[in-house]
């Protein structure tokens, strides 16, 4: 493997960095929580506020194009998950999405009452899907099963299946060409949640054929904390799905205010109320930041970044277990090591300048984000990582205090 | 009367004013569709988007609050309305919200299948309830009645009644404690949607002992565009209700990542997904300009200027059809006049520098916000639209043509 400093001077990537602001003091392998904040953006969003809403006021709708925004914003998500614009619309929460995803999917298949999931998914996945299911009650249910049982669980009483392509603890990743062909043989429908996808590496819903997908704006599309998500709805399902959502923004005609529910040509249905407008424009700025970036050049820079961060942290921490798959096809753009007093080290890792996350109950989480991360700063973030457990930084009491966010 | 200056002379509130940002150039009654920007906000969210996620990054969930931000919303929000903090939560759009309460009221009313509403009821308010009832099947209904017809409807089928405590296009105004009372008594639940009264008067849920309400943020309460909105459970029912959108931000322990669903204890089940903290804290700093401000001092104002505008205008417009009562007590705080060619008047009037809104299909309407609106201001815009009319400003081709946001 070349040399950290060689491997930078060689990366195609590197001037993309400048488009981010990073703050000095630290190496930030978060960008799977919480994406950094892109250059200017800060500037733009001072526009937004002082020109667009304080001095366009209401007329901002129409003058600075507030009203066609999630469209605007849609576009630029389409382009890095291979879909259609018209397929795709952003707005409100991935929990809420998954809501309005999943209803939409069992309205195709009203002969199945089963939801299938991944016990391991993302939990807001599984929370919704059975909130869903008790909403519904006659019979709906979800049931999960693993990836080594999936294929098996989707039988003929399963009108959907929920899968986060990329696990949000270990980073293995779904075939999902595979197992969305799997899924719709057996009569279901594939809804996939590109959390830790999107703007991750290359993502291709349409040449997928999947039918539905979600996603967040806030991870690697560093739109901000809590940016609006997205959803995708398969052009072929477009005109039958019957929004359980169904808010003036999806309507025909918003402003006709006619009492009666008409749902929006195409995509449009799948709005609801009226888009928060500051964080759906931060997400729109944040977005540029791709501009001209060949996904391809992503996802091989984020293998090399996590090939390197497993084999020094392998090399120099024996006592931390890889729990993320060394095949590159087999997982995401994170490497998590598995450590039984991982909370505390990951505490000991963040006071020690270098910021990852840990997930319950033992899981030390790094993201990998190739547009604005370097070699170099892998082979550091080893070294203090390194540090923390040969000198045993972690095991102090300050360091196991869980605060209310881990 | 007193003139429009002396009146502003003795106007408690004059020093209010100041906390906003208003352009030079126009007389902005259009604060019920979109609040105007706090002064100090726009350097205020510079600071959260610089440093709270610029350089705090994931770390601003527990060091800049984010995660206790919604309550911290819902506790300003809850001193308008008149409730506990802890039966108010902020996310999500109204739209949301609605579906939201009406699931929740629906599952408190198992025997009973119908929404109630009213059928000039803001469009969205009617298009959710329509889409809840096509979701759950099962002979559930949406019923509509109007203001006159409203009582005798509300028979035993009746599980919620859905009112907008202010009509959006004619200001007329329900009676809150009358009407609740009678929903109640014939066993039925009261949602009030109160996004024509939260800020705008004092509202007071408890003591209306109103069931459930839903408001949103971005009209008088100044969040700015799409800002969260909020909902309300009464105390009474908060142990009872199950979420339909059961994210994770409303699990008892969204960061344990357990597979199964547990809703939090209390009004934090309501909540969904993660909430875009940028519009949050918008609304957030917008808020604190109603610190010591008197609601009550706030409602007489707004009467004082609803009353010289429709004097005023009534005066110099014969042709314009006053549509809001002139009874106090009867309306909230806009004032609404009906012409054939209302869309094209109220083009000229903004041209002309007065901005208020057109509602299809033949309504003016002029919002009054006390705190940053003074009598000369009401004085000079009757001035401007006896201009338009007189003269027949709005009879031109570029005033008919439709923008997309009307």
């Amino acid at each position: 493997m070349a040399s950290a400093d060689e491997a930078d001077m060689s990366d195609s990537l590197r001037s993309i960095r400048s488009r981010f602001v990073l703050p000095e003091e630290v190496i930030y392998l978060d960008g799977n929580s919480l994406g950094v904040l892109p250059a200017g953006l800060s500037d733009r969003m001072n526009d937004v506020i002082e020109h667009q809403w304080g001095t366009r006021l209401v007329r901002g709708w129409n003058d600075a194009g507030w009203i066609d925004l999630p469209s605007q914003v849609a576009g630029k998500i389409a382009a890095l998950i291979g879909a259609e614009t018209n397929c795709v619309a952003v707005g409100d929460s991935t929990s809420v999405n998954i809501f309005k995803v999943l209803s939409a999917a069992l309205s195709l298949r009203p002969n199945r009452r089963v939801i299938l999931s991944d016990r391991n998914n993302f939990p807001t996945d599984l929370y919704v899907a059975d909130g869903l299911t008790k909403l519904l009650g006659q019979g709906y249910e979800l049931k999960l099963a693993t990836a080594d049982t999936m294929e098996d669980a989707v039988d003929e009483t399963v009108a959907a299946v929920l899968l986060t392509e990329v696990d949000y603890r270990t980073g293995e990743r779904y075939d999902m060409l595979t197992m969305t062909k799997h899924i719709q043989k057996n009569g279901a429908l594939a809804i996939w949640d590109l959390c830790h996808s999107a703007g991750a590496f290359p993502v291709n819903l349409d040449a997928a054929e999947a039918d539905f997908a979600i996603g967040c704006g806030y991870k690697y599309l560093n739109g901000g904390p809590g940016a609006p998500a997205f959803l995708y709805v398969a052009e072929r399902h477009l005109a039958g799905v019957a929004p359980a959502l169904s808010g003036w923004m999806g309507h025909k005609t918003p402003f006709a205010f006619t009492p009666d529910y008409l749902p929006a040509a195409g995509i449009h249905r799948m709005m609801v109320g009226t888009p928060p407008i500051l964080s759906l424009s931060s997400l729109n700025i944040a977005l540029d930041a791709f501009e001209d970036v060949d996904m391809t050049l992503v996802r091989q820079k984020s293998q090399e970044l996590c090939d390197r961060f497993i084999s020094e942290v392998e090399r120099r921490c024996p006592e931390l277990e890889l729990v993320t798959p060394r095949a590159h096809e087999r997982r995401g753009s994170q490497v998590s090591f598995r450590h039984p007093e991982g909370y505390a080290v990951m505490q000991a890792l963040i006071a020690n300048g270098v910021i990852g996350d840990f997930r319950a109950p033992d899981i030390l989480r790094f993201g990998m984000t190739p547009l604005y991360l370097r070699h170099a700063d892998i082979q550091a973030a080893a070294e203090i990582l390194e540090r923390v457990m040969c000198e045993k930084l972690w095991d102090q009491e300050k360091y196991r205090k869980r605060a209310k966010v881990t």
